[in-house]
């Protein structure tokens, strides 16, 4: 859970102590390649800390269409949030792209840590920031239907991911054939 | 700034002698219908509560046309936080649909008044957690391009706001036709 205490104090420092206690509040996870982690239906119990590996959250329309919300790599949290917040029954799945290690953490546990803890209140509202500033950047991105600009958010939202994601899984985050996106990474790439 | 210290009560208690000194980080705006809270290319300097007075937040794409990220009633809170949160100049636009009264909170007076008060500290990330969940329902109404579940979720969103915001900005809010709103109403009326 080493990496865990570091990932904490980029934002606030910890003693040696208080890490003792707060990763009482962590469960390790092991995940298979093609195993899903939440499926569409399930009570949506944790968020997750990824140590390592790849995720995709799609949802599932009525047509029965895919479509990708995120990818999240090593070090994000992720979690059907407006599932797990409101302690309801998720409307996303979510799979394992690349055999994956994550930490579990549960709505009540990561309350009792904001609460007994200013500084993982403070880690926790931290985390939220950032994360609503990308899914504002994603909402105008989407409304604006601009392909490029979506391309140009992708590269700044998912530095270096390019290798690590089958090409077709980008496409289809971004709502592009692979054609028009091979036109976007050479043109991005020459500017 | 009573209203104000009732709304933060909904998620901790407060003392008056907090409240006096919490009050002081605000200052007091009335904003005319019409009139631009924020343009594209302002640095963003303040969030906004509400007191009262409707907003409606925009961006405009490369081919000029708007499209409605949300609009903001009495006691919400709004700005372009992606920008206000790295202090960086607005790419959206905020303008007002009704003579309104805002409250202003820079970045630095949220950040000590979180710094200063573990209560506070919990008072945005609660308010931050529920915008998060929100913008996520939106971004899956919009990746699914199911007009009726957007309006369903607009619906839960903007309680009793038929009657408070003209129909061709909800129509352009859910990106449909005037004549499907009004189809999507009466079929949802009469669920």
């Amino acid at each position: 859970m080493d990496g865990l205490k570091k990932h904490i104090e980029e934002i606030t420092p910890i003693t040696n102590e208080e890490f003792d206690y707060i990763k009482t509040f962590f469960k390790e996870k092991k995940v298979k390649k093609h195993q899903y982690l939440l499926q569409d239906g399930d009570k949506v119990t944790s968020e997750y800390w990824i140590v390592k590996g790849i995720f995709r959250a799609f949802h599932i329309d009525k047509d029965g269409k895919e479509h990708i919300l995120q990818f999240a790599l090593e070090n994000w949290w992720f979690s059907d949030y407006n599932a797990f917040f409101s302690q309801k029954e998720s409307n996303i799945n979510i799979v394992c792209m690349d055999d994956a290690e994550v930490l579990c953490l549960t709505l009540s546990g990561r309350e009792q840590l904001a609460s007994e803890f200013h500084k993982m209140e403070h880690f926790f509202r931290m985390k939220l920031t950032s994360g609503y500033s990308a899914q504002q950047r994603r909402i105008i991105s989407l409304l604006s239907n601009n392909p490029k600009k979506r391309y140009e958010e992708f590269a700044s939202l998912y530095p270096n991911i390019m290798q690590k994601i089958p090409k077709k899984y980008i496409a289809e985050y971004l709502g592009v054939s692979r054609e028009t996106l091979s036109r976007l990474y050479s043109t991005t790439s020459r500017d």
